[in-house]
């Protein structure tokens, strides 16, 4: 089990890569997108429905399921797979991203981070030891390392220090996990307390972070590398920066991560950002947008994103996507969705994130396709060409 | 098309009616239950989730569609079944228990109900003419006649008047129909609008009220089945009188009501109505319980509801039921149904209502055989029996 964790490259082409990533639940096809499931469900799917529409991988928010229902309630439930009826394979986020985004609510120092809580206001002090511990508990297939977050911008001096202490809080992690499983099965600590892991083959990610700093970036990925971390991901990107600068600084630190293991952008994005990075070496990507989005209209396609309200699809009798094969394109009509849209009906919300869903995950398995191929340079510009035309002809429609 | 709407019955057990009916989109194995799709959705379910759980016909909601996206929008997309992608037969209920529900927001005249939309605050004079026009633009398989819906408790006298107020409107609603269906298809009429029937086999059904009054129930079910609909529906009931009255009511009507056409009886009720109501003669039931409990996480089951919420199911690993073959129960344990249910996600509705109409409609399908097998007054039995084990057990638990 603790060599479940298993990278190999299929196919290259350029810097895209087509590869397989093994975990302890089974394996996922590289480029790969993962629907996040903040509070162990993503919201409006079912396991079924994520099944259906192809999805290999899940993310779960590490901050959330600590405060509800609790990570110690979810390890006596046999783990977060268990818990949640999702035997595939999960990434857990560190909690780091969830607890700064508090903002007034939240301090940090060395030790880590001090923050009251959304839900009751209790404070609680996340340190990359416990970050580790809660993970251990969930059992995730991947554990993230807690990083600092940093506001952007940032001058480059804050960008250091906060890089300097995320290295610091990364060796702390790997520590931790290092120690949580060179523990026996059911020993017992001196406090009386037992290290508990609900899936002894979880694998650790270190967090390559630097702003938009290129020898801040090359700094961290060379001494998060030092760390020894199972992989690789480029955190603080999406975090308000142009796309130009998260493409240049994704282009200089992709190359700079070891070749070998799955390179994760944290946090992106849209379906072009997809294809971008993919361009630039990245290999796992999670992102919010796609359920988010959905529930607020917003609807991906082919031919760019589609806002679900407009007026002019009251009385639209076509699919969302005419050439999408999801069960709400073969189904609905733009018609139909927009009543249930503004009739603020929960269908309305499970709808249009099937079609989300079902837009990144096939738009990543034509990807993979295409680097298996050799032809994904021509698969980026028509997807280029062809996502940019309603942008054009309706501005109004985003 | 005009005879598409037939009752069968295949065997009866006492006053039970193992039936079959047809209508223009399909076959109805009665007792059926009829899920609630107020405003041209089941809350939280796709046509697939329907189909999955057995479901042979839905109810829609005739003053919200009119409101909201409208009836001749809905007429233009050719009818309901198309637009909400449902081609099973539906059930349109007249809109008079809706406008009537406004409280102070509504008038009644002899003309009709005048109310103001819950929407926008317009002023809408809904006429038993409308309703049957709306009807039959959204083309339900099966459209009801506007009555008036009086408040429980009532006088004798009150309940005569609006009984009779709904006889009145009962045969202006078969009037209407009748003269829609006697129109020429694309007719144009003096002010140059055209009669829209999106369902040239709509069927309709007459209402028989008078409230807790056998005298006037007596009446009522003469008066309306000597206007001639193709099938009759109790209206008036589960209104806030005690279930014993109920009963009785049932008891003393159904008989009244001619026994070659299906037997309705309006928004009723628990699992146990619907079997006492069955066992009295009823075929068809439509009811929002199952689905709004659900999403109040009350669910189902053989042995009594069950709150989901409840402290002593944070850490139950059963499913709901344990008999269940849902795919919430083959899938979800009762503790990540709490927790969905806690951290309101829309999966604790969609996995809930899933359950809650699985088993209301498995219900009805054990009726159904137990019917035709002369086993109906021992399926009763047991199954008061068992449903009120958690009754007993667990007061707090409702």
């Amino acid at each position: 089990m603790a060599n479940a964790f298993e990278f190999r490259i299929l196919a290259s082409d350029g810097a895209a890569r087509r590869g397989e990533l093994t975990t302890p639940h089974g394996v996922v096809q590289t480029p790969a997108f993962m629907p996040v499931g903040t509070q162990g469900a993503v919201k409006g799917m079912t396991e079924r429905d994520l099944r259906e529409n192809g999805a290999e991988i899940i993310l779960a928010n590490t901050y959330h399921l600590y405060l509800r229902p609790g990570d110690r309630l979810i390890a006596r439930r046999g783990g977060l797979h268990r818990f949640i009826g999702w035997d595939g394979p999960i990434l857990t986020d560190s909690g780091g991203f969830q607890a700064f985004s508090l903002g007034p609510r939240r301090r940090i120092t060395e030790e880590g981070i001090c923050f009251r809580s959304h839900l009751d206001g209790s404070e609680h002090l996340l340190t990359p030891e416990l970050a580790a511990d809660i993970q251990a508990r969930l059992g995730s297939d991947i554990a993230m390392a807690l990083d600092e977050c940093l506001a952007h911008p940032a001058t480059e001096d804050e960008a250091r220090r906060s890089m300097e202490r995320t290295l610091r809080w990364g060796r702390r992690s790997r520590q931790r996990l290092l120690w949580l499983q060179s523990q026996p099965s059911g020993a017992v600590l001196e406090d009386g307390r037992t290290p508990v892991r609900t899936n002894p083959g979880q694998a650790q990610f270190g967090i390559v972070q630097g702003s938009v700093y290129p020898d801040l970036r090359e700094e961290s990925a060379r001494e998060t590398q030092a760390i020894g971390f199972d992989a690789y991901a480029i955190g603080g990107l999406s975090v308000g920066e142009s796309v130009d600068v998260m493409y240049e600084t994704v282009s200089a630190t992709a190359p700079l991560l070891a070749a070998d293991r799955p390179r994760h952008l944290m946090g992106t994005g849209t379906p072009l950002d997809l294809i971008e990075c993919v361009a630039r070496g990245i290999d796992l990507f999670d992102c919010v947008m796609p359920t988010r989005n959905a529930r607020n209209g917003q609807l991906f396609t082919g031919q760019g994103p589609l806002n679900v309200k407009n007026a002019c699809y009251a009385e639209d009798d076509r699919p969302v996507d005419e050439t999408c094969e999801c069960y709400t394109c073969r189904h609905y009509s733009r018609a139909y969705l927009r009543h249930l849209f503004l009739a603020k009906e929960i269908g309305a919300s499970t709808l249009n994130t099937l079609h989300n869903l079902h837009f990144y995950l096939d738009t990543l398995g034509r990807i993979r396709e295409a680097i298996a191929f050799g032809s994904f340079e021509s698969l980026r510009r028509a997807f280029h060409q062809s996502y940019s035309l309603r942008l054009l002809a309706h501005d109004a429609d985003g």
